[in-house]
């Protein structure tokens, strides 16, 4: 892979000792956010968004919060008590929090006391970790919960980043505002597509065991597919600019009516972050800053709305997330580019339960009015994501490196 | 059963004329209005609703503009060409219409004028149908989809018009505001719950193809069941007190995070359409008017935020539509009461392809962000539910006549 | 005068008996309605906007809440105790009222009811007038009050049902949807308009104590007048026109900042209710159905925002409100035709005091973010205005008939 | 007086040179920023805010884009082109601008590079200054304008960045988050409020042509006076709390209209930045951070609806524009603590002219729907007042350092 978001994999390693992977995983963060100033990490450029700076706090709020005060309280002391306060995500049951609206008026703690902040609790979980022969188990089972909670984080960070920079008309000239000088779009898979022919039958869904995995993932389950075929390559930008050149952001019949509406009110005519050039072609940003918009590359910043319409206008579908988990690695561009939008709500796997207390909030109360990704992106922290990896987003979102795959019932 | 909506089913007799059917249904709209004033015949109490006279319209538009104007064009004249435009509901392929956020600005063609229409129509349809040799039963199936849109249309307009009503502080007093005087909800089944024990495995889902079916329910294909408990009753209002006085309503851990959010900014502490008595019940407004909330009855309008939070508290689940659907039969409370929320997304059936053209606007393009709900309810026109019948409404909507029974993983 | 709005004035004849006058009011109001089908009186077209049939029981509460029930309440019977809630529009000192932006969800009472409230009164009103020796004329005051409240709500309920009739498509074609069929405008007054030298100085203003007048036109007072010209004719359709043609809608000088974002966000490119023919000229409507827009008509449905823009355009500007009242007699065009927008801020004349009570929310209490119209219009019920009269809207309103004449500093 | 914004003044020596007076206020701007972050000078916490460092550009702009290019454009190099587009406030003239609204979203220029592009200017402008004879006077006048230009944003910058830190949970606890450590509130005027008896009559109103004014404080003109008496002191917070203890905020006959629905909407109970101490006492937040509401200090951040409100709970009313700049010279209190609120809507004088072209865009077009205030702040620039200064706000806003004297009529 060609991009610069890899140096610091803990999971490069087999296997890493815990310390190991959590300096890996906290100091990635910080070299994601090294290029940034403080005024680029104060700002919060829409609701979804979050700022860097919050990023990097929230991230360290969740090991203060779920494993140093619970398993290290007589020994450790928090930071800032306001902190539980201002750094809480969406955690109902550890009490009120700061309004997620309006992270972006904290201007303090600056960037560098967050530095501090972080430096605090890695010192702690250092102790602990150290400390702590963790008999059963569980300090791993926590603290490796903490990193992938953080990696999704590094992902949100640059996607956030991207966003709010987009929105700055300084990104749109010369080399633009780049989220990590020097970061580039990994090469897209060689060869044309061709659509693997899947018989269906029953097929076993969800996490093995193992390794990390999140809640959501599991049980694993038998679940029936139809046969069908699917795509071994991604939707590119020249697939895209023909579906823009044939109309297809213009053609009611292709939507789905609440995407339609969407797309008419927020004048929808390209992708997320593409602007025209003036020259008849598109110019996009990256996390490395502005450049063209490279038809070969699979496209990115689509909403479901708009992947489930050029499906419809490329004579197929988007494919279930049980389709795709089921020939992940057929596909050789399943990692690494885009997510990918599936045909699947998100919905809770048969006999599903949510962990009890206040991290069992982490992934169950949004299954609801969201579809399913697979796969992973170019934004994503290397070792993050897995074939059974559940990813999700609300139809509308176009700020993720979200793209697609196409599917036929056969 | 006990209610008024019975009395002019299209589908008591078999095999009832197409001119027979087409008459009962067109009459059963015109008797679910009779008891309205112009006055209530006009509003539009909320965006989700109609009024009761667009009803009468639109429905009457839906055979002019399908099956009168393709048909008959030469002989047929349209009553007023406008109408075209007033009255399409959502087909994108039929040119501009009169925006729906604003139907209720509408006051001429006024009631009278819309019985006139009805009228004008009827004498095409019926010419058409006595003259139309029908050789390849492309009418009769046109026309059967024409009624089965106007039954849907009939239960809107009752509890559109009860949503109406209940803005009204005249329907919280005395007898209410009956939409329909007379109407009574039907008794509920007799005895206690109890907990069906399914054993999963493949079952056959969708319409079996006897009879008319709606393209949303095709095709016929296998689907995996997990092991399921499934109860054999609906949750009653008795339940439901038990789980408002248990804090059901303040308590965020039971919540989807969208449905705390909607729950708490909609300031929700009950059902739709309850309200306190003043000497510690509640009462409610049904489509008979007023009435003391009866802890016997199915808990009816609630959204499947409330039905899904309720499940939970319960230490249950929502059934799947597929559960539903293999189970109907075994359930003597499936049809007439409420209608049942599932944990099934909306989403196309394996190989669903929606009709080519505008009528194909029917039920594909609303495939995304809703929950299917089986059964049918006690505003449903007889005739017109059956087994894989599916209904389908966004999470948050309550003004429909909506309740749940709940399952277990086994 | 041409219109037809004029049969029932009370204060035609020197001097009418009380109940005379309360008669004709009431009548008139009726006259007003008449032609409106039920429908029609039970929507509200926008906020600003009430039904009908609104209008109709709101002037009738008016007198049952301020004189029948403070003055005969011991035989006095209310019609419908939960009137007193439907119908107080802003009478915070009355108690908890239905809010104003839903008036058009209240289809009961109907209007045959309205009409039965209003016989009701009209009854208890003239029992109590013809029994009350009324020796300190507190009940004439009152009465009349009343009835010059009800011409208040004349005037809205025609300019409100032109709102909403023209929301209506078919009030774009053929006759349109008449609201009094057969009005039509007066005829303007004839000849050029030429200026006015007016030499400023002192002047008393405010009303001089004969007749009725509001409390917002005492006391009277002095005021300085500063040297300036006056138009003698009111703006008319043709010079809107060449102020249209002239880009005056796009040209971002002439207007006050809040109006160029209110003209722009609302795409404002002609006065309210005017729309192309189609073949190069505009089309409006008036009470009296749909017609083409007269050039020599004074021009009406324009914002404060237009006017000043338009007079800015002009090389002129508004002229005050004490200008216009001193010059008022010379002014041939100054009732009958259009409200005229002044440069004046709708502020309390020194020594300006509410009367205590309810009823001192009458006028007071919107001493703020309004301008003054003065002058009448052609819906204004005849014998309702006055030299000294004080109308007020926001500077971003048009749906009343609001124009303008010009004034010069000198 | 004892706070620090003073040590800057460019008029406090007779005469100054330009050069001298465009340094010290430049300095000025920068002096009050120099204890705020990168991170704090970024964000907008409302509409109505800028950011710190936007208020240190535009201001900037101003100079480049009204005085260099104009005078020197041979010679000046902009500092960068897209600054003309990032940083005009409100000029229409001037062409397209960044959205007010998402000021806050502009990361970049940082804070750094903000700080060289005004030395750029700074350069040019000495250069310009020393180079230019100026026959005529208008380089003079052009650049004392933008000197006070700056000087306006100088107080918007400490009253947003106020408002903005308000926000963070940090501010309310220990010394808060001062804007300007140091910062104290002058001491308030002793002695008991006495009422002026002033008996009115014709006086001269307007800037008398000495020295430096808006354009809104001409032409000097003839106004009437009635007879009134005005309080020789402004209302103090002990006078406030006991309005808040009578049930001021809950006692709609106090208010205007729109007042009482702006206050119940916002839940307004006290001034804007205070908050209950826990100990029955109130808390509040000033440029020097955080401490106890003093009793003795006259009321700030109060809007025109509270102030009226107040004056109307206390017997009085709120005195007129003429009013008090007739009596400027008798109030000891008129300058340097709170601007006053007047019922004298913003209108322009009788004569009033803008000035041509794109700068004539200072005042008038916010002529309409604002209110004047008189007299000047604690967070005033020294020497910026003066006796004829029009300042003027929204009847709704709060965030700008507003109080008021009392008015009665005689």
């Amino acid at each position: 892979m060609s991009h610069s978001l890899k140096p610091a994999s803990f999971s490069a390693e087999t296997p890493p000792s815990l310390l190991r992977s959590f300096r890996a995983v906290r100091d990635h963060t910080e070299f994601l956010a090294a290029a940034l100033m403080p005024e680029d990490q104060t700002i919060q450029s829409m609701p979804d968004a979050s700022p860097a700076k919050w990023h990097r706090a929230h991230t360290t709020w969740f090991f203060e919060q779920f494993v140093l005060l619970p398993r290290d309280g007589g020994r450790y002391r928090p930071y800032d008590e306001a902190f539980s306060f201002l750094f809480n995500s969406y955690y109902e049951a550890l009490g009120a929090r700061y309004p997620r609206a309006t992270r972006g008026l904290v201007t303090r703690p600056g960037v560098e006391e967050v530095g501090r902040y972080r430096a605090h609790v890695d010192r702690g979980m250092a102790a602990l970790i150290e400390g702590d022969a963790d008999a059963d188990g569980s300090l791993d089972t926590l603290v490796t919960l903490g990193l992938h909670h953080e990696q999704q984080h590094q992902e949100l960070l640059v996607t956030d980043m991207l966003h709010a920079f987009a929105q700055n008309p300084l990104a749109w000239r010369g080399d633009g505002l780049p989220v990590i000088p020097g970061w580039r779009l990994p090469a897209p898979e060689p060869g044309e597509a061709r659509f693997l022919q899947r018989p269906g039958g029953l097929a076993m869904i969800g996490h093995d065991g193992q390794g990390f995995g999140f809640d959501n993932e599991f049980p694993r389950h038998q679940a029936l597919l139809q046969p069908h075929a699917l795509s071994d390559r991604l939707v590119r930008n020249a697939d895209w600019l023909r579906f823009m050149a044939d109309g297809g952001y213009r053609t009611a019949s292709l939507w789905m009516s609440d995407g339609w509406a969407t797309a008419t009110r927020e004048e929808w005519d390209a992708p997320l972050h593409w602007r025209p050039d003036g020259a008849g072609g598109w110019l996009t940003v990256t996390p490395g800053g502005l450049g063209a918009v490279d038809p070969e590359q699979p496209v990115r910043h689509v909403s479901w709305y708009e992947a489930d319409a050029f499906a419809r206008w490329a004579g197929a579908r988007l494919p279930t997330e049980h389709e795709l988990e089921a020939a992940a690695s057929e596909l050789p561009d399943f990692h690494g580019h885009v997510w990918q939008w599936t045909n699947s709500a998100y919905l809770p796997y048969p006999g599903f339960r949510a962990v009890p207390g206040a991290i069992g909030e982490y992934n169950g109360k949004f299954m609801i009015n969201q579809m399913v990704l697979r796969g992973s992106s170019s934004a994503t922290p290397p070792g993050h994501a897995r074939r059974s990896y559940r990813n999700f987003f609300q139809p509308e979102k176009r700020w993720q490196c979200t793209g697609l795959r196409l599917a036929r019932d056969i």
